[in-house]
């Protein structure tokens, strides 16, 4: 049963973009009559029937609306640093969103070897993998400095990580931490690492040092890798 | 530190092939006398000193071999139905060799979207992997069809898993699997999901219904997400 993404779920006869429209009446040819399903990005669920259609609009009667609560108690925050090559942060993304987090921030860090995030196309890409995974909320995404970011999180009470290579002795195996008390916020590094000075910064506002197992991931590896091994916690 | 791989290097002077004799010398621009690390694919790391180079071909010395032991005790097995798209199972080849597994079995299911693995390619984004994560290890890789499997398994002792989406009250879910005795084979089926047959098939030769969480995840997510959850209890 295919989703469609329909922001405005609020009123009792709703209208699909032009591209969902498409989808709907020229891909699947669904008719006047039928019922579909629409979610709205930010946990609302709801059923509909379909009362008029042309070749690129399509208006829909809404005949139930449902709240979808979140799987996991805690709420999970990646902060990952842009990759060059775009594909491999987007791909992060698309499964992040299958497995589930509730915000993504693409982190500015000295090492980053890309400092320029294209947000629509993030956004097209999550609501896409909302819709083939089923469900109805997209995380909330934004763009920071590294800095800006650890001093933004300085008074935020949940479980703060930064995973890098180098983690020394204090630092604790993502997957031997319990989670389950806390909100989660993890930063994932550059190719090229977090440098000295954010490290030392991080440690300073509170952050854990966590290893993401024994081995050398790549930036959107280690970012997949968190998110599985957190939601598995959850 | 980049690795070249090097599938024989049991000689005391080996020869780099093409491909990675034009990157170390005109990419990199290694020159006589350079050290330079080099890997096997099966478990051997060797350290060695270049003793000559042309544009398109290199001599090496082995001047150190080193066997670099699993970080695991156990043996990680996934066998995957190959995506319609061959870019995403292609992405989970990438991203299993650097989390780390021993072997993957390209899985022909009856419902699979794909019959033809190009196994060449495959062990190119193997091999790839493997050097990008400093790794001497990259998996064997098979192809097989659903019921070759699980019968060839028949008499094999490990912990034998099964992931579907329908699983049900008998089903554990994998992250709360204690994993830690046995070597592990999970099964992840394609996007239309195992059929009846084969699930009763699989039940019948003491396979266990696994749950990966509470979403629907696409084929290579769902296979990605095994893999990280099995390596973090490991």
């Amino acid at each position: 049963m295919e989703y469609y993404y329909v922001p405005n779920l609020n009123d009792d006869i709703v209208t699909l973009s032009q591209e969902e429209a498409r989808h709907c009446v020229r891909v699947i040819r669904h008719v006047a009559g039928d019922a579909i399903v629409m979610v709205d990005g930010k946990g609302l669920w709801a059923r509909g029937t379909i009362l008029a259609t042309t070749k690129d609009r399509c208006q829909v009667q809404v005949d139930e609306r449902k709240i979808v609560e979140n799987h996991r108690v805690l709420s999970l925050h990646i902060a990952v640093s842009p990759t060059k090559n775009r594909e491999r942060v987007e791909w992060f993304v698309e499964k992040a969103v299958e497995v589930g987090i509730e915000k993504i921030t693409f982190l500015l860090c000295d090492h980053s070897e890309r400092l320029r995030v294209d947000m629509q196309r993030m956004e097209r890409i999550a609501i896409s993998a909302m819709k083939q995974s089923q469900s109805a909320t997209i995380p909330e995404m934004d763009v920071l400095a590294f800095d800006a970011l650890i001093q933004g999180m300085r008074n935020w009470e949940g479980d703060k990580m930064i995973a890098w290579c180098d983690a020394d002795d204090n630092s604790v195996e993502l997957a031997d931490k319990d989670l389950l008390k806390n909100d989660v916020l993890l930063l994932i590094g550059p190719e090229g690492d977090f440098s000295k000075r954010e490290i030392e910064l991080a440690k300073s506002e509170n952050f854990t040092e966590v290893r993401l197992g024994p081995k050398r991931l790549r930036t959107e590896t280690a970012a997949i890798y968190g998110c599985c091994v957190i939601n598995s916690k959850g």
